[in-house]
């Protein structure tokens, strides 16, 4: 099939920083997609039968193969679409990309949700101790302009909910004082364009958290 | 360096999942290395230096770097020796492969443990109808003598903690008639020459259950 007949397809709900990790990299790789937002709560036929596992967002497709789980849609796009990559040629540094990329999404990502979002005041501030632990590994672990270097990589790209948490919705997870590094990481990392063409607006941000807290709300009922 | 001056190490525990999917890896790949026991509840200072975030087992070093995390571990493996590759060339077979292997992490491997080691009976149902759901969709997705096809790959060693459980320890995770065809795999799977060769003694595994037990213990007090 020739580059111009692909087809390429995402399903994603608008402030999904697991929908935003997807749209990077496609953005980074220069590669034209259709985009279908999807009604978190009411998912449709679609979404339900490219992810009957997980039920939710991203969907990638690729000339109709559908893949879930935003790391495993970002190694399929950086092996398919070899210009600008995003994960390092060298074996040993590919390992460390994925451990960290796994380590934010294994130790990052729900303590920083709950931190926020959960309705008990201790069960927020547990959150937040457990995750200012998890970060002070990922301050350690910044030794250059990005994770990945001078140029955005996975690991930057998985860890975008924190410029997501930090400067869109101006939840501050952290003082510039706590972690400088990640402070200026998260500012760089957002003002990068290609970022800041995706990132949502605070008002979209804002409308998802509150979309997606009522759906944990429903589906624990 | 030449690959008879390479240097490769794994640091386990006879009887962990994770660890015996390394060894496998590497059984499969035909790749000498050395060995060190870690005792569980007491850590050597090497693991603990080289895996600082998770101080766990595996940790796989090689030539002097560290890699943690099993997954990770695997396609390290399967980048920098190439014979018997276990990650199929297709780069949407690889992405299917990541998907289920993350599934199993996910999905299956604390509830198949919570079914069996939890002390209470409600908490033990509640893990083993989980697990149930979970490996009815593995049992749809096993469509050949193994998940790899003809020949063990990465969901196959992602997934031997079902055989570890359900033929080696004899806890019947499920019945023959539940999963007809997990079932079958897990007697494959187990009957492979080189997984023989590696899957730990009944008492053995045993032993491994008793101390992780207590390691998890003596860390919640």
């Amino acid at each position: 099939m020739a580059a111009s007949e692909e087809e390429v397809k995402l399903l994603g709900s608008v402030g999904s920083p697991f929908v935003i990790r997807v749209q990077i990299a496609l953005e980074l790789k220069g590669i034209e997609y259709k985009y279908s937002e999807e009604k978190l709560g009411n998912l449709s036929e679609t979404l339900l039968k490219y992810n009957p596992v997980y039920r939710m967002v991203p969907v990638f497709v690729h000339n109709g193969n559908p893949i879930s789980e935003s790391r495993v849609i970002l190694e399929y796009i950086d092996e398919t679409w070899k210009q600008n990559p995003i994960l390092p040629s060298d074996p040993y540094q590919r390992a460390l990309a994925r451990f960290w990329s796994k380590f934010i999404d294994d130790k990052c990502v729900a303590a920083a949700w709950m931190s926020v979002f959960m309705p008990d005041k201790k069960e927020r501030e547990k959150a937040s101790e457990e995750l200012l632990k998890a970060l002070q590994f990922l301050e350690n672990e910044l030794k250059d302009k990005f994770f990945g270097g001078q140029e955005i990589g996975f690991v930057d790209i998985a860890a975008l909910f924190i410029p997501l948490f930090q400067e869109v919705a101006e939840l501050q997870l952290f003082t510039r004082e706590k972690f400088p590094k990640l402070y200026k990481w998260s500012k760089e990392f957002n003002n990068h364009p290609i970022v800041k063409e995706i990132m949502p607006s605070k008002d979209q941000q804002f409308a998802y958290f509150k979309a997606r807290a009522e759906s944990l709300a429903a589906a624990s009922k």
